[in-house]
């Protein structure tokens, strides 16, 4: 009997011991098997506002890898990437920036960066995440790397009174050159920052370019900076090859009929093929289109409401336009050999905020209201797919690594 | 005395156990130490023309992370990306192709596919590799997955004496809509397949071209296809979105004085900004230039010597020429707002096919007599890093995935 319990004690470690090896080996081949890797160009991260989480779908196969959560308050969220598109970093509305692996699906880093924020950038060398701050009015600049703090540049300027203030940024971008460009909402100014120097320098301040700048784009060239002014009938245009002035573009905002603002629309480098610029109006039921060689207004393309997005299909042969408000479950698609709405899509919800793959074979469109991603195939305009997500917004495609303000 | 020896073969298990712990858990750290991963969207693939081998950089930090050998004649290879920059396709002059890991490093597949071959490129739906082979002359499709043949498209023509025979192909393409568009060198034409359906029919022939095709491009929208012709005056120029007719534009061939023609120069959708196009002259020592608005011929810059590569800076506002045969060392540096050639680079023997980071701030270029490849800051045109490598000569960045034609 006592000769027995002793084998038992004495068997006790090797047990112990091959439950530990089975642990240890076991776990990375079930990950392995489970979390297969995969090239980071053509990832999508989605975010979902309520949750403060995002999902990470692989659009080469429409493939839904995983999510990530603990993202903080993302009802006006951007997402940027690093160069190689392996790191992801999600800027929330509070300011919170989240450094997420793509590869790992991991969080690895999470700063507070501002106390409301409305949008960021990673500068050309991809070395800096900048924020652009609402409160403090100010660009903060991070570490891309650590998101340590490196500068902060307040937007400062003087209010009606004569008292220094410090202005809302917005519409921040990069630009070549190292550059970083961006519009003071309270001061109708446009500043330029040297990214590539040290101290981070303004070389560059305009003033008086136009009442209430709400947002802007710069080209995918990263020539040509274009700034939304919300009380002015035209938008600014700044070249940056001579950085000389933010000259008025006639908006055509101030004609036709009036009808509610439902929603400031966004602005982004997505909205121009090489020649021509759509761009959502202002309070009309219409698509702004300018020639993108001189920045002439052409005619406006009727929709079916007013749009918070225009979407350009990479190869430029369709416009896809977000209708918000009115009419806010549709997407007009646009023919632009026609100019002319050739299909309105109807995905469900609360469809929002489509985008396309990076040739542009395929749409991805959040329905905000539906709890789903779903994705067109752009030629047959049918749907190919749907993955489920709470409650979408804003989707966003990793090569934006390589374009000017994305 | 007993007593300790017991304890000794007790505590034996233990140990065991500790050390297999140690392994099971040390070899992955030590594993991610020595093997780190990494994106994929800005990865490099530099070609060792003699060794038969590719060394691949991460642009993103500049750093080496690798080689992979085995990959047979790459004397005129090109190596081509699945859209989510997982895999690089290496294709070898004599049809060889090799499908590589990036983030393994490993070559995961190899077939022939063809005796003689000049280039590929991956249809725009990701799903198949096609060839463009001298000998046999045919389009050779392959599964991008397994790069089991999928269909051959045997480039058929009449020769002069009335026998049916089989054209070399040059200047293959993929273009919106899923097609391929290719050049019969041979047989003086264009044509269009429909990669989108089950038989890979050919939707279009176009004949009388012009005289013999040498290569082609594909603008970077996709919308137009740029055949150059050997023996004939003009370029031809295809509308994708009519594919009504290929369309003779001047190219400025015969005129000025003659030189040797060292090397046939290469067409690729790199040498377009929005407005221009800049293109290698055959036997002249002139960059040509077009609007790319109405292909109109504009006045051609003169250049160190004759181009083999014309390649613009991704912010268009640079072009850097690759001279070839008489100061075959020089890399011209373009300044497209003056059209002068603002400086010019002796990056050291061979020096050969520069190409630029997906921002444009960074050049690569081969020393293919240097054993080096070299990296430029493009702002201030300094020297940043420098790379040992074997005869090195094409240089692919992994965000041609995301570029038709590329």
């Amino acid at each position: 009997m006592e000769r027995n319990i002793v084998v038992s004690a004495r068997l006790f470690p090797y047990l112990i011991n091959i439950v530990l090896v089975l642990l240890t080996f076991g776990f990375p081949l079930q990950a392995s098997a489970d979390d297969p890797r995969w090239g980071t160009a053509s990832l999508v991260v989605v975010v979902e506002r309520e949750a403060g989480s995002v999902v990470i779908i692989d659009s080469s196969r429409h493939e839904l890898l995983g999510r990530v959560s603990g993202l903080g308050n993302l009802t006006h969220a951007t997402v940027k990437f690093s160069p190689d598109a392996r790191y992801a970093y999600v800027i929330g509305r509070a300011g919170q920036v989240s450094k997420i692996d793509l590869l790992t699906l991991k969080l690895v880093k999470q700063v507070n960066a501002g106390k409301l924020s409305v949008g960021g950038v990673i500068s050309q060398d991809g070395k800096y995440v900048a924020l652009s701050n609402y409160v403090p009015g100010e660009v903060r600049i991070l570490s891309a790397d650590t998101l340590e703090l490196v500068k902060t540049i307040p937007a400062l300027y003087k209010d009606e009174t004569g008292n220094e203030a410090q202005s809302r940024v917005v519409g921040l971008v990069d630009a070549p050159g190292n550059l970083l460009v961006f519009s003071l909402m309270d001061a109708n100014s446009v500043w330029v920052v040297d990214a590539g120097q040290k101290e981070f320098p303004i070389i560059k301040k305009f003033a008086n370019v136009g009442k209430l700048p709400y947002d802007a784009l710069i080209t995918p060239d990263g020539r040509y900076y274009l700034v939304g002014l919300l009380y002015s009938d035209w938008m600014g245009l700044l070249d940056t090859w001579k950085l000389d002035r933010v000259a008025p573009i006639l908006a055509e905002q101030g004609k036709g009929e009036e009808i509610p603002l439902w929603k400031i629309p966004h602005l982004k480098g997505w909205a121009l093929t090489g020649r021509l610029a759509f761009l959502p109006a202002l309070k009309r039921e219409v698509a702004l289109v300018y020639s993108a060689l001189d920045w002439t207004p052409l005619t406006p393309i009727p929709i079916s409401g007013t749009a918070l997005y225009t979407v350009v299909r990479p190869d430029g042969r369709q416009v896809w336009v977000d209708i918000i408000g009115k009419n806010g479950d549709l997407i007009d698609v646009i023919d632009v050999d026609t100019m002319k709405v050739v299909k309105t899509l109807n995905p469900g919800p609360g469809a929002t905020h489509p985008q396309f793959t990076p040739k542009g074979e395929a749409a991805y469109i959040s329905l905000m209201d539906g709890g789903k991603v779903v994705v067109y195939d752009t030629v047959t305009l049918k749907l190919l797919k749907e993955f489920p997500a709470d409650h979408p917004s804003g989707i966003f495609f990793a090569n934006r690594a390589h374009k000017f303000g994305m």
